[in-house]
């Protein structure tokens, strides 16, 4: 645990929080900044920066609990749809440099912007990443 | 495997793909319009419609090969952040309904826009959302 890190504090319940879940390893509050109504967020007690330091135990269990919590709030919410996000870095949108999992709820009526411009690629393109990236 | 549908196809190499990585249970491919440069999805090879669906075997196995994947794209494609997006439901931006998962490096100069405006909430309301949500 982090003693500057306040989702730190808020996972291990030394600041208080809207707990929808809590277990050994993770907690589940709500986000005080909703992006829509429901809005959760899964924090390991133990602390991670990002998905890179997640331990592989944590990454085992973390989406195991998402499916667990997006099934119950899906039921109590009535929600439409179900976004999962997960940001590493302040371009991706974290703001927060304790890992954590987004549970969005989605609604018809919401003001949620998830979504790109498709892209285009060739074939040309498509093997030289495969290249790259399997580092053959 | 159901053979209406195409995830199910490509993730059991019946449809060619580039793909990054493969092991029993599932396919990591390039989206064909990507996000950003590099944007994969995990295919469990398994057909499940959304996270609601997907085995609870398979929720464990699949954050363990995001982390794994997200390590090794970005140390292959040198990218400033990641995202690891999950869409449930058409209003959420599912658009094929086999259970996927965006691996979506990110660039400072990309134009991916996954946020929201942060809104607002009082003590009341999230109180009724804590007892709705654990059903007290």
């Amino acid at each position: 645990m982090s003693d500057q890190c306040i989702f730190c504090k808020i996972a291990n319940g030394m600041i208080p929080s809207a707990t929808l879940y809590e277990d050994e390893e993770f907690r589940v509050i709500l986000d005080l900044n909703p992006a829509a109504r429901g809005h959760a967020l899964i924090l390991p007690k133990e602390h991670a920066a990002n998905i890179y330091e997640l331990s592989e135990h944590a990454a085992s269990e973390v989406f195991v609990l998402a499916k667990k919590m997006a099934a119950k709030m899906t039921d109590a919410l009535h929600c439409d749809g179900f976004n999962i996000l997960q940001n590493n870095g302040e371009v991706a949108g974290q703001t927060v440099f304790h890992f954590h999992m987004h549970l969005i709820p989605r609604y018809e009526s919401d003001q949620v912007s998830i979504g790109w411009k498709p892209g285009e690629t060739t074939q040309e393109e498509l093997n030289d990443l495969v290249k790259l990236i399997r580092g053959e």
